[in-house]
């Protein structure tokens, strides 16, 4: 009997989407499952909703992150999907959070301040939600944003479109690989807490993202890694990418703690830096580095329908490493 | 250290609300945190989020209800919160799934089915979601709902307003008092087998709420028991109330099964039955009933904010005694 650990991730998403979501289409829906929101017209307006789970002993350990942090993280990952659709605010977030019994007030109270300043930081407020009883700590967030005109899913990009992102990748994966080797009471340097920080704390990108919109042609934000971003940009817009290993920003600290194998892997395959990846026409791309000054691009797209990895002139044969979900 | 064990759901709750959510105000806000729903403008619209959470062992035993009815369960109390907003049509739902690797992929298609099918019924799409790993399944749903002129909160009641009800209480905590009794496997009766159903698979009275609306003051469903919701309801509009136990439907089932102390104890502080109370003007009374005809009165409002409860003319003390969430 198949079970979900052999089938996968992304072969669950699959089923899901092809046996119950297909019907979803209509003149009033924008962008519908498999893009980072799902988005649809209510009168005038745009609304983009997003809902990311974080589960205990999962997608963290409690030694590793504080409460508020953990708050903090919870909304910013989903604010970074409601970047990645481009010119929308998120407004109205939902907490939804299933709790052993035995965990303390002023953890919950800390895990809530977090939230709270994470929501205040990009305008919206904690508008319900609702608590429930578990074994482990999940945290279910929803995150609801109303957006302008400049709407942008995964699947637009054209051939001759440069790829970009946002900011340096790899540093998550970094940090992850730091405390799952030492653990969180090491007493690490500076580098190590950077890179620590990029994974407890990533930020999302909403101001560039609402910046660029207007001039942008495909967006999606690397939560599973910038390799399969640039998959699910290519495949939604039934196109082929060539990208330069060797032009991926990669951070100092990074690059002092790690040698050029592991950088690599982290860069391409690392997941959560929660950085923009999309495509724009090469007319715009200077006017997009205007825009957004820490924007890099790091390859083209093209028609070929296959995506390939070069490094400094030669061909890199890649296969997906990352985090297997199941 | 206190724990969430000691503060028990609602302390929590008003933590939540109090600290974290209470700068949620303005003037696309219709009703916010404490509600059913969140409902907030969009241009025209009125939009209304909800968000509930099923956690295994806590909600559901994997072994008391099919994969198929869970699925169709998890989406009805979602939509029974929007339904209890009045004129509210349910629109798209986002589910969020945590899920141990061990879980057959039939299983979870089954889930699906039953979520999709409950969608249809109410012209629903299942529109996204997320897909984590987790120990135990946890079945996160978000349901957005567009609404018409007549949104109902829990605050509206008024002095001399009937309190109203649209079926039966008490079948769900018979049906859940069952299974716990005798365990899914046994050779159940008819009656028994009705009250199990009640449980597993409630229905959301969305078509009464959209009939009803127009005429009502306040509404809420009973999720955590008919006690606990004329308490809401009373708190909400800050009133008093007489509710006379008497008149409380009861089924047949119910009634031939149990004696008259556990119908009572289920009926006023067993949850789940997922009906809708509401309040409306004695001068309406009649026309709702022929709107809905499976309404019952069962008391009326006044202004000693105090909710008594009276059997057949006798006042009895009655004390909250109901399930405790953590």
């Amino acid at each position: 009997m198949k079970n979900i650990e052999s089938l996968g991730e992304f072969g669950l998403i699959n089923i899901i989407k092809k046996r119950f979501s297909a019907n979803v289409s209509g003149k009033d829906i924008i962008f519908a499952a498999g893009d980072d929101c799902f988005c649809f017209k209510a009168g005038r307006s745009n609304i983009c909703v997003t809902k990311d789970m974080l589960v205990e002993d999962v997608h963290f350990k409690k030694d590793w992150i504080s409460a508020f942090d953990l708050g903090m993280k919870a909304v910013e990952v989903n604010v970074s999907d409601i970047a990645s659709m481009g010119e929308v605010k998120p407004k109205y977030v939902f907490v939804g959070l299933a709790c052993p019994g035995n965990v303390p007030v002023s953890y919950i109270k800390k895990l809530y301040e977090g939230m709270k300043k994470a929501c205040c930081k990009y305008g919206a407020v904690i508008a319900g939600g609702d608590t429930v009883k578990s074994e482990k700590l999940v945290i279910s967030v929803t995150v609801v944003g109303e957006g302008g005109k400049n709407i942008v899913g995964r699947n637009g990009a054209e051939n001759g479109d440069f790829i970009g992102v946002t900011n340096t990748f790899g540093d998550s994966a970094a940090g992850l690989d730091l405390l799952t080797k030492y653990g969180a009471k090491y007493d690490f340097n500076k580098d190590q807490k950077y890179l620590i920080s990029r994974h407890n704390l990533p930020q999302a990108r909403l101001t560039q993202a609402n910046k660029i919109a207007k001039h942008i042609t495909a967006m999606t934000d690397a939560s599973d890694g910038l390799y399969i971003s640039v998959d699910l940009i290519a495949k939604a817009g039934e196109k082929g990418a060539n990208i330069y290993i060797e032009r991926i920003p990669l951070s100092e600290p990074l690059k002092r703690i790690f040698d050029a194998r592991k950088r690599k892997e982290f860069a391409l395959y690392g997941g959560e830096d929660f950085e923009l990846v999309f495509t724009a026409p090469a007319s715009k791309a200077r006017l997009i580095k205007k825009l957004a000054p820490s924007v890099s691009y790091i390859g083209i797209i093209n028609n070929s329908k296959k995506v390939k990895y070069f490094n400094n002139g030669k061909e890199e044969k890649t296969k997906y490493c990352g985090y297997k979900h199941f």
